[in-house]
């Protein structure tokens, strides 16, 4: 049985990572799984928030958002408003919490990199592709940091990369990378970030439609796995390419 | 090894749900997890909001807050900084997710049904206290709508009931229901929502210092379950008892 | 004539007065006029506003507040709506001057006591319910605060003590203490604050539907003036009480 | 003992009603207690409230504030700030209660009239300054509806005057109608509201020193009721003139 | 042809600019062109904004506000809205930037002087006439702080004069200062900004209705600058006028 | 003397309109002027805001943000600071008013076009290339909601082009189309919009440091027209390209 778009259940959508999309970021890259593209970029600042002054720790943040139009239906700006939703909050938070995760404060020092992950075109999958990119963007504003000496050398603020993916059950079967219409139609949605070890970072899984059980949820975390795995693979080529800047 | 409070890994803290603690709602719940305190309310109201007009049915949703001095330390409300924060957010949409799980819109017909969990005092696990207590509200608010035919007769908008517990890995030991100060020094953390059935609706996991492996999550999940199975024979017991209003 | 509950013109509802009611706060009292109840918690920081550094003179402020189903029907959150209405706001100053009006600033020195009250359920009279369990709560934020030597000793902070009652006139005859009910069909309705020694902080008073003489103002003063009297009473029960934390 | 500005205690400021001062408006004034300037306007609009649709009943509201510069230093605006403070949302109140109560709904019929009082600038009193100027905007308002035929002939809406004075005890002594320097040193301030015929709709005293004893809340009420009487007699001045717009 | 109000195409309104309107700021002018009137206050503080401390410069800048009836039919308050409009902030920044044009922020040193506009009543050119107003309010808040010796002696901080006015299309002849009426039926409307010497500060021409030729701009600038050199002449004028405060 | 960039002064940077870069919108174009690049949305709606129902007429309207990182130092979302600043709030007018200038909205009939311009890196000139490629994405929606038959046949909703250009003094010399560098130094600062046919829509010029002098102006308008001209050329070349979609 093929899919919507005649990948096989296992497989991602088309994924490209490109470094240096922003003149002035110390680190971006335009990331696209598939119709979605999240623009990410990296910006870093002497010193952090105030709650963390005089610790010798630094600190890391992301911003989510989407355009207006990034949807099939313009949806009003957040800044008009006057409030971020729920659900742009949720998805910061998440992606902060992931790229945290693989940072030693103390060799960062203090100082502050802040990911703002912005989705210029929304396909389903969007906070999973801006962290998968945000963690390009991070490793580029850490080499940076490191190049104007922000970074004292012989530790590596980096502890390890970072990729996420989502997975779900759509008509009974475990599908890896949902676009939007297999999003709408999943009975369950998990969105997974793991470190390139295979070790989780973040696990979320919801019943959107009937309570899940734990064969299914096995099921789905393999497939997570095995997706963030390759994930991680295009991560380190995008790296590896010399960026002229 | 015990616990700071005694209890062995296993072990829930003294869970209490009292019903009838309002006299203007239609179902009200005061539950304990041991020192934390949540008061859940459930309000019927006719009608839907208006995406949901002429649908034939319901909806369910929940609000989740804290009263300022709910912690150790006094935080500011939100009412006087004038936004909701983004834990708030998250919190009061996982409780409306994990509560709507166990409804049939079309059997609730077009009546909602708003829950109201505010955390009296925290000490761990609001959230999950707040789900676990907010269905037996919203069970009580379903019979009254019932009593009072706002709901049809012949069909259960109730499909299963649902509890929740958090878990999480501190000193390396997977602990069941962590009280405030073993969730400030846990590994990892786990919130996890399930059906009477035993299947899941939610499950959110976060490494806070390391990165988890899958053994871990699965001795995580199976504490779950245990916990979750347990609450659901407290949430029946409660319900069984007759309410003097 | 007796009234819709039974009680004599000039007779209180019950009054129940609980302290001790959190883990957290240095002060908290659970107050019930009849079915009205509200949590009121005493906060104590050290430190004063940036107004007042360096003055030697403390600071005592209130935030009122109801939950949102405290109503016989559900009223939208403030935080949601993402501002405090003018009710909330006045209640509030209200209650902070009324506190304010027996605190000597010298005496508790630059710290500062905020009074959080929250009402849990409302039967009319919750403003004044608030400031009748907020002091007694701040008496005990006090106590706490001589204990930790946070507030010199030689000099008491508390210069006396502070009660407050709703009066009015309904159908012609002033009552003492109404309950929502008859609030609503109130002609004059009246909120007064005494020191224990029958003076006046606070003298509130408002023409709902007709203009009143000044002989229906004496009356309802006489009518206020005993039942601050008999609720300084209760409050000095329960602060002789020992307290067990 | 002579005043500050060289008054008896029972003495009024200078007070001015200037009618017609706005083209726009259908009922405008200036009004001033010595120093203190309020413009004030009525407003009115057919239709009301969506809550007070099909009852057949009008609707009057008001909304006070103050210039950023009305003050001795100037103030920030509400509008920049992005919410209006409390001491704003009380005054506002205030007003709106004092107007309407010299107001038959049934009589305005389903028309809207909002009362605007905009401090131009500030010395002690700008409350009561309000409310004795937007009633003779109000009245004014009233006879332009009359005259478009908005109210219905055969039932006055306007059933009585309403004038407001402050009044309080300072150094001992009390005194009428406080410019601003006496007001900071009042031991005892209150706001009092009187219809034309001597009867009160507002009684707001408030204890800022020391709480207050029941002779000295009787001698604040005999000279407030006096004041008002006075400026009730320049009410009527001001409305029996002719105005030529 | 003559005009709605008898005027000829070159000629303004009649403009009176009355100084010393308020006893509180430190410059203050009620400004009127016809029926316009502009209440203007200039409030000097020392020190300036964060971002400027250190600099030796001082700070000048504005804000524009209508009253909610200064129009035909009443608006909303800004500050009930909680946010401050489009039109509001693009009036405020372009007095702001017209009154710096003629200020040595050196000779200034380091006070920051606010100039509050508030629009009484509105018939068209409010900006303008805000404009006009605030350069005499702002001199005489300089000559405050001259004589205060908060600015050194030795060095004017006022660079020139400013003064603005509108003009605009109708019906295919230029016209100066247009008053609502004529506003509204214009194919193009220009606000034009110019120091004594007649040289520009601001130019904003916007196209109503039909886009403009060259010639007719050009038409345009020749009455602006005709109409900003006459109301120079009446800011001088008000100026040499010995106030008594 | 040439330009940092190696410009001559009546030189436009390199400028590229792309369309098409949206899936989902009904007109798109990424625009770039040299490294300033903006993405234009043009989003179709049927219907009319409430205040133009039934009016037989649509409506046009823009918003411009900047992403955080579009700059060379991050700035905070306005959606995180819950307001719009003032800059924002002139450019979206300016956009929308523009845009305006060529529609014939009996012809566009009860349609809504929203054209969002989002900034994704900065280097002067934003609200010039916004306008300028806002004008392409529009006529592809146009063209769109003609082959949809949303707008009737047989009149043509454009009525004519659109483009804009910065220019300004910089070291004395007129430039056409700033960069940021030089748009920093500018001692003036124009903004100009105008039709296909050499006529104005909006003139907004500014003295940055030096008021200037009617030669100036007339030098600046010159260098903007033929700017704009060019401008003109290349949105032809670009909608004249066949989009495969």
């Amino acid at each position: 049985m093929s899919r919507i778009d005649g990948r096989t259940p296992e497989q991602l959508r088309q994924v490209t990572i490109e470094r240096g999309w922003s003149k002035h970021a110390e680190g971006s890259v335009l990331v696209s799984f598939g119709d979605t593209k999240v623009f990410c970029t990296a910006s870093v600042t002497e010193g952090v928030p105030r709650w963390r002054k005089g610790s010798g720790e630094g600190w890391v943040t992301a911003e989510y958002s989407m355009l207006p139009r990034a949807t099939n239906t313009r949806g009003d700006r957040e800044s008009v408003r006057g409030k971020i939703g729920g659900r742009t909050h949720e998805i910061s938070r998440l992606i902060g919490r992931s790229l945290r995760a693989v940072i030693d404060y103390k060799a960062l020092g203090e100082n502050t990199i802040v990911l703002d992950c912005d989705v210029l075109q929304a396909d389903g999958g969007t906070r999973t592709a801006a962290i998968t990119g945000a963690y390009v963007a991070l490793a580029d504003a850490i080499s940076w940091a490191q190049g104007k000496k922000l970074v004292r050398a012989g530790r590596q603020p980096l502890t390890g990369t970072v990729s996420a993916v989502s997975v779900g059950i759509v008509g009974g079967v475990p599908l890896l990378d949902l676009c939007y219409e297999e999003d709408v139609r999943a009975e369950t949605d998990m969105n997974v970030v793991c470190t390139g070890d295979g070790r989780f970072v973040e696990v979320q899984g919801t019943a959107e439609a009937e309570p899940f059980a734990r064969e299914e949820l096995n099921s789905l975390l393999d497939l997570a796995v095995s997706g963030c795995d390759e994930l991680a693979v295009l991560q380190r080529k995008a790296l590896d390419t010399v960026l002229e800047k």
